[in-house]
């Protein structure tokens, strides 16, 4: 089959940005278009260029035997801001506010439309070219963790909150979370997760930091190597937490029994 | 700014991409790119044939006050069989038999990549024309689903298996997986499922139903209908399952101590 250029080119943006930071080589898009290395080369600058007009990311190309071309998601401050601000304004509705100041935010953080922008976030903020895999913990923070593991090109490792897990021998540590005070449980399978790996992890949320705590100790016994973190929100109270360098796209100021506020993370958006 | 044609073909297939199922006005375009309705029309002709000669899917127009053009993910048979033989090959790797004749598989239920083309599947099987969201349980099924939910333009719902959650009121039942023998919990809070809502289960595996068949009676205290439901793997025996009309994907077929043998669902493939 022969195709026009136009074509090739949809096609192109279409293969490169189903599989975000996956190297397509040359060769591979000569045989899917049957079309000479040199047209191909000549489609992949106006793809490149595309992305870069519309804010959609990065296309690069990667010299050498194993090269090829990769897209890698990139959001730009502006789309962040304006994502970040559409979520507060969300967030910020008292009718979110449930008993024991806790905050409904389900609807959002399943949203599958959501998390694959708030993915594409943490990835344009968090260092991943070194890391091995994304690492969550059930239940709320697995459809961002999985968004994010997308568009790192990672596998993803759920840690589970309980010990009656039927995947093998586990390793188990005990934590205490700051919001529920009091000691909890949480449990990872030897085979998920490869001795001495590079890790990302992720939360949804974030209080005095004791879950990422725990996650970061069940790293340790993996002889795991933490390469970055992020929370999708981090409560301002307590200030300081029990974990450094994780980043949170959003700040929790206060939350009272009739208003909450939440606001981006300047460092975010500036 | 101005767009060449090629650019605006990249752009189109990008945004469309993206959004499955969503519908974009033409409007959305014309502003996009700074250009006339009949030359984002088209684009958009050459756009559908894109998808078409390559197999990614359908771009369809809706035409009326609330039409506009939106892409379908739809799966070939062929890249179906694909998919599914591949997926055996690595199920049905005897390292994988975990002791009680369990099977290791959350590096394959847990990668994004293998999900995000799952999702598709089931997307391409499962009619979602009528459904309103996804609903899953945790926690094995949770990528799958928004894999599934992320296809089909729904949101997702997340059934949780213990009442300790602070998400509001919640309606909870008691059920009996058979792979367990014992009776168990299942909760959603009330706010996550609107009242008669028009739903479609995913799991990750069914042995007899019961965890499916508790998903339905859960549906009923929500007065929610649902209109489909999929799991990717289900077992040949008990030939029996508790629930009817559920796509299965691969078929379990046996477990032995010392080998597995999963094959494709010939349904699908066929």
């Amino acid at each position: 089959m022969k195709f026009k250029r136009n074509e090739r080119i949809g096609g192109i943006v279409k293969i490169l940005s189903d599989s975000p930071n996956k190297i397509f080589t040359l060769s591979y898009f000569t045989q899917k278009f049957n079309a000479a290395k040199s047209t191909i080369s000549e489609d992949i600058l106006i793809v490149k260029n595309v992305f870069e007009k519309l804010n959609l990311g990065k296309v690069i190309t990667i010299a050498g035997a194993a090269g090829g071309v990769k897209y890698i998601p990139k959001v730009s401050r502006e789309d962040a801001k304006e994502l970040l601000n559409e979520l507060c304004e969300q967030i910020n509705d008292p009718e979110r506010i449930l008993p024991g100041k806790f905050l409904y935010l389900i609807d959002l953080i399943y949203s599958p439309q959501i998390v694959s922008k708030v993915g594409k976030l943490f990835a344009s903020y968090i260092d991943y070219s070194e890391a091995d895999c994304v690492v969550t913990i059930e239940t709320k923070g697995i459809p961002l963790a999985l968004a994010t593991a997308n568009a790192m090109n990672l596998p993803l490792v759920i840690i589970r909150k309980n010990t009656k897990i039927s995947e093998g021998s586990s390793l188990s540590i005990n934590y205490v979370s700051a919001s529920k005070e009091k000691i909890q449980t949480m449990s990872l399978p030897r085979k998920s997760l490869k001795e001495g790996s590079k890790v990302i992890l992720i939360d949804d949320f974030m209080r005095g930091g004791g879950t990422l705590k725990g996650m970061e100790d069940l790293m340790k016994e993996f002889k795991a190597d933490v390469v970055g973190k992020g929370v999708l929100i981090s409560t301002d109270t307590p200030q300081e937490k029990l974990v450094e360098g994780c980043i949170s796209l959003l700040r929790l100021i206060r939350i009272e029994n009739d208003s909450v506020e939440t606001i981006p993370n300047e460092d975010v958006i500036m």
